[in-house]
């Protein structure tokens, strides 16, 4: 069912005709030639570069079915709350390609189990609850009087939609956040919130690129972001193509730099937030702040209004996903596994940093300092 | 030079007879049936369990000279501040044999340069210091009118004493630290502080497995300790031939469970300890410490008195060992690199914690609280 190819410097053009062909209407380049996920117009079928083999090879996949889009959703094929979000909503229109029924009213209850299915895939971040529901509102509303063919164009274009918003929302959010950085700063940044994580641009990652593409210097200190190593197998990739200096360090490192004076910002993106601020972000996430509040030096959660979930009142009530502790056990250290044979872990994938530890929550409508309860509801009025 | 030999549980008798007759005169029987750095008196040589190789394998090295053992403290064949004193006492032991000088004056300078090579090895934790100064003034106390014989026995007597004490004071410091502990708790501990960090027995871990021992139902959360995993390769093998309950988190995990009420209380060891009270221990200590102090949860540093610096006035003055990159950037996952060729890392070892985020300092003269610049001077007189 899925067709996986490398993408190397030489395959790359293709990769980038391929991506101009398909997303012209945008305008954005990423610098690895393609998106994070996209539409194959010619072929009919989802792809996404394989996020489990970078740095090692850089692999496009794609699919054809939207169980295996919540397939590749969970096992973190694709991961980063806006990537997820745009991997549901093609998946969804797979889905109605799928559809066994020939009208349009039974297909929408196979398009809400699909619904039910992708959103179980990961449920701490609400980008991909979002674009589920925002996708079956609309081809909800479009059942009436259309053939099949009909519906499947309307979910692939709400799907395409997304995508495109996306990368357009990342670039305004990152135009937003660059002004907050200053020439010579040192960032530290946690997990990947880069092209990879999203569409295109990246959130927390894209806001670095921006200030660093308007030609100020800044440097980044890497979080490694165990257990899955996002930063340094993804983020450490994307600021190499950028050519923005970076080192990687490990997650416990960070309270030292920021004790010693030498970090100026703590960026890091959000996978939800609830009404009173509390970010639900990657593990390891309140330990940053906290040591980076501790220093005194400003915490920026950066996220799209897509993922405020008001309907939360505080961040305690933010489902935190727990995946398989091989995660936390499976990596190798000197070629030998890390832990007697046996041993259990535990391996909850996000942790809640609360308001207090926040400066501001940068989104694609501008910045949000506190109190975050009335601003950003504000916000999301815009 | 080096000879290296696999302990399995068939051997392991072997080594027990071994262990039990040149140290019938402590008393104490590692469960593993060992000290983690012994002379052996058949061979004169220093023996040490290769912690390099842990869980994978137990294997013993033996060392010939003192340049060897320092070696072996550089490169973490043996660490744990306890025992890289005691490691370094044997070395300087060897050092006299070694010593190409007929008389013993002249021994002396060679003595004194092999000193500086092993406090050079490791910077961060003073109990290196502590034993190699102490070996040097017995030594050079003993001086005048032996012969080069009579100051190798005197040498080697001054480092079996140092490991022996080492032993008694782990388990005084377990005595005092079990107080602490309560039926039902669960613990956060960081890095390694078990018999495998000390010559035996061990520090914060051997509080834990005092506690342990008196019947007191614990439960450990074990930080990973990136980068060389000291807590999921050592901590966690160590607990499994105690049978003490346990599951191994990242050290980003911590604050997740402080935060959710799930932990009692924080325990650590000490490589140096301000005459103020902070601490430099394994990096990502502070950052632990900072979410236990949030979430109102106690910490407490477990070291011996030889921890303790008077002559630095804070921690900020503790110098911390920058180690080698390729320690962040060696693992693996997946089979693969963790981080794209030509990647940078940082690596300090240690950390300082702030004295506002200890509760207690438990050493083998008892429960240290604040105010601790008075308190640890008055510890240190005991």
């Amino acid at each position: 069912m899925e067709k996986r190819w490398r993408v190397n410097a030489c395959q790359s053009v293709n990769a980038m005709i391929n991506f101009v062909s398909n997303n012209a209407q945008t305008g954005v380049f990423s610098v690895f030639g393609m998106r994070t996920v996209y539409w194959d117009f010619e072929k009919q079928e989802v792809c996404m570069i394989d996020q489990r083999r970078l740095p090692a090879a850089l692999e496009v996949i794609s699919l054809r079915t939207c169980q295996a889009v919540s397939e590749a959703i969970k096992n973190m094929t694709v991961r980063g709350a806006p990537a997820i979000g745009a991997a549901a909503a093609f998946g969804l229109a797979l889905a109605v390609r799928e559809s066994k029924f020939g009208e349009t009213a039974s297909c929408y209850s196979d398009l809400q189990a699909a619904a039910a299915v992708l959103k179980a895939a990961r449920p701490t971040a609400i980008n991909l609850a979002w674009a589920v529901d925002r996708m079956l509102k609309v081809i909800g509303g479009q059942l009436e009087g259309r053939t099949l063919e009909e519906l499947q164009a309307v979910a692939l274009s709400e799907a395409q939609r997304i995508a495109d918003e996306d990368v357009e929302i990342n670039q305004r959010m990152a135009q937003h956040g660059a002004a907050l950085i200053e020439d010579g700063d040192t960032i530290i940044h946690h997990c990947n919130t880069g092209a990879l994580a999203a569409v295109d641009w990246g959130t927390a990652l894209g806001v670095i690129r921006t200030a660093f593409g308007q030609g100020k210097r800044v440097h980044v200190l890497v979080d490694e972001t165990r257990p899955r190593l996002q930063g340094a197998r993804l983020t450490a990739w994307e600021l190499q193509q950028y050519g923005i200096p970076y080192e990687i360090i490990t997650d416990s490192m960070a309270g030292h730099f920021l004790s010693r004076g030498e970090v100026q910002k703590v960026l890091f993106g959000a996978d939800r937030i609830a009404a009173n601020g509390d970010v639900a972000n990657k593990i390891g996430t309140y330990m940053l702040a906290l040591a980076a509040k501790d220093n005194g030096i400003p915490v920026y959660a950066v996220a799209p209004t897509s993922s405020i979930d008001l309907s939360l009142a505080d961040g305690r009530l933010i489902p935190i996903e727990e995946r398989d502790p091989e995660e936390v056990l499976g990596i190798r250290f000197h070629g030998e596994p890390i832990a007697p044979q046996g041993a259990k872990a535990r391996n909850p994938g996000f942790d809640v940093t609360p308001n207090r530890l926040i400066t501001a929550i940068v989104t694609e409508n501008g910045i949000v300092y506190p109190s975050f309860e009335e601003n950003l509801r504000k916000t999301l009025k815009r």
